[in-house]
């Protein structure tokens, strides 16, 4: 009976989301051929519907976040669910930002004219349908919506289902106004069902030009093992910070105190520090009453504990565990390496790819750790906070990549389309 | 008993591929940081060995062929399988041509300063370890090879069984080259086992960056179904020829004929023909002619049929499935439309997004048709024959993405790498 029962749930979901898909797919090509003035009117109408609907929004928003507390939901995600008036100004501020921003449709990539005299240009154009899986962070359900309807492409939104209350009034509320500037509403859906929602679209080919998970890790590793259609990893982060034999001191406890603490909950925050040993008794003391002083938990290798032993500093032996942790969190695991080669080695072990930095006044060791680090980022003298769309100057970003195909590292608009070949001739043959 | 024996075959293969990915990965590491200058040299070196080995791999060819005839294959493919000294001389001949073309790798795809005096560049870098699974054509062994060692990749080469010994002293000939270089053996490596190789190979997730399929629609379909890793689908198409109201009869009637007849086999030919009703009784007497001469067998839809009884041209009447056909041979479908928009539609409904072509003067037709197809290609009074990483003067290709993620279209070089981002600063911290 279960099983029949799970298959026509199955089933069920296959067809709704075939018909989310093709509702998206026809959107899709109204939305391809907007003009830039277009798409930035219907993004201050984005705005301006979310303002209006505040009350609605919040409303909703506190029917998810009761029914949170009762199934015992941590605070911490109670405040990434929690939307207050501040908060929905906050979110429509940011597509008017979107509006700002350039429009990548149409910008030519490159183009040459070909010895028979055809003419070649390579095109921004917009994906097309996008799939989002996400959790209950209702600002991710505006935020892509904005971004999808800036580069052009339909969206099929399926965020945490303790958001769904929220999400269903938020998305509402976006496409009535989008059709009040005569853009199909279906440019952005909603897709609430059970978890066969997301078996259908992350396998819903020639339907979802790509699907990007953002969120837990256990989120992401479901949708790639799954997915029968494109897929952009993003971020987990487990990123080092290497304060190489010639750093400046002052300037190495700085950055790993800041890629560390100031905000130790997202991906780019640095979660692992390896030490040239030639410098280690000098800037290990230094690194330890930082953080300790900023409440972080160390888990130390060897030499690293015997240097936190002689000062005092509280420490717990570091584990395999620990060196390839994403703590998210007030702890850090650290080693001390014997040279830059070790460090380099040690963050392929251990790395995810996201962001590694180096301190370092040696102008050899930053160009070999540059060259030599494998991760979407890698950073020379700076905190490892930097890894984001907003600060790069791409204005709004969708995730961080972790992966090499496509995009890698921060995703704006550009990481959101494809391209397409124009050739112009006038009669030729081969 | 056999359910264990199979168990152990995938876990054998499994091994297999990870000790192949692992290998793969420490030479990939080398590679990312050879010159230019060096790989060119290598590839010459690599020209020369198989020069030097024509006789043996003739004869390891000879065995594979005989082992076709033997169970049945059909003559176009042992064609495809088939290595003469002559061939030997072109496919060394081609991995010249790759040392003369530019190095993608370190390219600066784009950079900025921010406000903050950090300085952003992108820069382009390999993939890493590139899998390819592709059928009994040796040639492709010599390409990908040469493919990836210019753009600085690894590669793992899963070869049609029926090149197995083709194959085998191909990429003996290569790793020994490889060495005597000095760049590392296991840059270039193959996979010879059975089907769970190929499992396994697509499911080797962080140690396979990618996966490059290139055959039939079902080889791509198998891989796409199965992977975990990152895939760029590679080449169905079928591709059109829209004969616009405004279409010029002379060039009409050539772009066609060289767009089916020029070479039937490949994507790149058309499949089907559409033309605007305005136009059908002037220009489709003379593209039967042409067609029909050419030994083009016709399949039309109920006005085209008509049409061709007038003119006593043999058809037959289309079916649903001779639109979506890729015939790969001397057929083609032809159907009458009431306009742009309906040649639009059509093409929407059976095109597989490779390369659409338009015949006309009419500038907004022309310009209206670029807009709305979408597919990789779309071109405008010229054959779909120049769809071709050749023709367009990429130098090599290594196959034409039909997906819109990371490469769509002819795929040389560039396509075959990822970007890093280098953030240099002087103590910047957020």
């Amino acid at each position: 009976m279960t099983s029949t029962i799970d298959q026509h749930t199955a089933a069920d979901a296959v067809t709704r989301v075939h018909e989310a898909g093709g509702a998206a797919k026809v959107a899709a090509k109204q939305l391809a051929v907007l003009t830039r003035a277009d798409k930035d009117a219907a993004l201050h109408a984005l705005a301006d519907a979310l303002l209006t609907a505040t009350g609605r929004i919040v409303a909703a928003n506190d029917s998810d976040l009761l029914r949170g507390r009762e199934s015992g939901m941590p605070e911490g995600l109670q405040d990434r669910l929690r939307l207050t008036p501040d908060r929905v100004s906050g979110i429509a501020e940011a597509l008017r930002q979107l509006a700002g921003l350039p429009d990548p449709i149409g910008d030519v990539v490159r183009g040459s004219t070909l010895a028979n005299g055809l003419q070649l240009r390579q095109v921004r154009v917009p994906m097309g349908v996008i799939g989002m899986v996400y959790e209950a962070r209702p600002n991710v359900t505006v935020d892509a919506a904005g971004l999808g309807l800036k580069s052009g492409n339909a969206m099929i939104l399926r965020g945490g289902s303790a958001a769904a209350d929220t999400n269903r009034v938020i998305v509402d509320v976006l496409r009535n106004a989008l059709q009040t500037q005569g853009i199909p509403a279906d440019a952005v859906q909603l897709l609430d069902g059970g978890h066969e929602d997301v078996d259908a679209l992350i396998t819903a080919r020639g339907l979802i030009d790509l699907v990007i998970p953002r969120g837990s890790d256990r989120l992401i590793q479901a949708v790639v093992q799954g997915a029968t259609v494109p897929v952009i990893e993003t971020g987990v982060g487990n990123c080092h910070v290497y304060v190489d034999a010639a750093a400046d001191v002052e300037q190495a406890v700085a950055i790993v105190l800041n890629s560390k603490t100031h905000r130790p909950s997202v991906c780019n925050a640095a979660e692992s520090l390896l030490v040239h040993r030639d410098i280690a008794d000098t800037v290990l003391p230094q690194l330890y009453d930082a953080l300790t002083s900023a409440q972080v938990a160390l888990h130390t290798d060897g030499r690293a504990s015997e240097i936190a032993g002689r000062s005092s500093t509280p420490y717990a032996p570091a584990t395999e565990a620990d060196f390839a942790a994403e703590y998210l969190d007030l702890e850090m695991s650290v080693a001390v390496v014997d040279d830059l080669d070790a460090a380099i080695a040690h963050i392929d072990r251990y790395g995810s790819g996201h962001t590694e930095v180096i301190v370092t006044g040696d102008r050899a060791a930053a160009r070999a750790f540059v060259a030599q680090v494998d991760a979407a980022v890698v950073t020379v003298n700076a905190s490892s906070r930097f890894t984001d769309g907003g600060e790069f100057g791409f204005g709004a970003e969708i995730g961080i990549s972790t992966q090499k195909l496509h995009a890698r590292g921060p995703m704006g608009l550009q990481e959101l389309t494809s391209t397409k070949w124009v050739v112009e001739g006038d009669g030729q043959t081969r």
